[in-house]
C-alpha cells in the first residue's frame, strides 16, 4: 500500500503565538489506537518532539474500545481520540510560544501510529498583539 | 462599549460525527479568566449546554497568572486556555455524536467569561464513513 496525505499548512508569521495543528489519522493498526498505556507515551513523546512541557495527563479508555487522552502542556495542550474499529484518531496539537514546533510533533504522531493516511491542517490562533509580549512561568502558584 | 463578533459555521451535514468549534474570546474581565474554580465550573457547565458527559478534567494555574483547564468528555474534550493580562482566551469544543450541541457550549461560554468580543470557526473533522455507524460506551474497561 503506498502513503498518501493531504496536507495543508498556512504561513505563520515571525513573532506569533498559537499555533494549532488538526489532525487525521487514517489506517491506523487497530491496536496501537487501542493501547492506552502506549498512546499516553506518544503523547509524552510529541510534547517533546514539539518542543513543549508536558505539566499533566489524563486518559480514559472506552467499551468496547477506543481511548481518549488530554495532555496538558506549560503551552496549551495535544488530544487524541480513536476509534480502533475504524482505524481513525483524530489529533490536535496546539502550542503557544515560538520555541515550539507543533508540526515536527503532528509527523511524529503520524509514524508512532503507522498512519497510511493523513490529513494536517494547521490554524493560527487569533490572540491580541498584547498577548506577544507576555511570558509566564508553567510553575502553579 | 458595543458587542462586536466575527461568526463563521460550516454546515454539519446530517448524521456526520466530530464538529469542532475553535472559540477565542476577547475583552473579558482578568478576574474571570484567572480564577481555576470558576473556569473549571464553566467547563462543567458547558459541557452540560453541549449535551455531553464530562468524564475526567484537569486544571494547570499558570504564575503570575493565566489558566489551562482541559474536559475529558465521553464525546470528545472541552480546553480553555486564559491570559487574564490580555482578556483573551482559547477554548475548543469538540464533540462527535448526534446529540451533541458543541455551538451551544461556546455560546454559554462567551457568556459566562464576559466576553465583548469573539471569533467561532466551526470545523468538521473528517471521520471516515465506517465511524459513523460506531457507538460505544463511556464506561472504561
Amino acid at each position: 500500500m503506498t502513503s498518501f496525505y493531504l496536507e495543508q499548512e498556512t504561513f505563520e508569521p515571525p513573532g506569533a503565538v498559537g499555533t494549532h495543528c488538526i489532525l487525521e489519522l487514517y489506517g491506523c493498526p487497530a491496536e496501537l489506537l487501542n493501547d492506552a498505556d502506549q498512546i499516553q507515551a506518544n503523547l509524552r513523546a510529541a510534547a517533546t518532539e514539539a518542543g513543549a512541557t508536558l505539566l499533566q495527563e489524563t486518559c480514559h479508555r472506552f467499551e468496547p474500545q477506543g481511548v481518549t487522552a488530554l495532555a496538558l502542556l506549560a503551552e496549551s495542550h495535544i488530544s487524541i481520540h480513536t476509534w480502533p474499529e475504524s482505524g481513525y484518531a483524530a489529533v490536535d496539537v496546539f502550542t503557544c510560544g515560538s520555541h515550539t514546533q507543533p508540526e515536527t510533533a503532528c509527523h511524529f504522531l503520524i509514524e508512532a501510529f503507522r498512519s497510511r493516511q493523513y490529513t494536517l491542517h494547521t490554524l493560527r490562533r487569533q490572540p491580541p498583539a498584547s498577548i506577544r509580549e507576555v511570558s509566564r512561568d508553567p510553575v502553579a502558584a
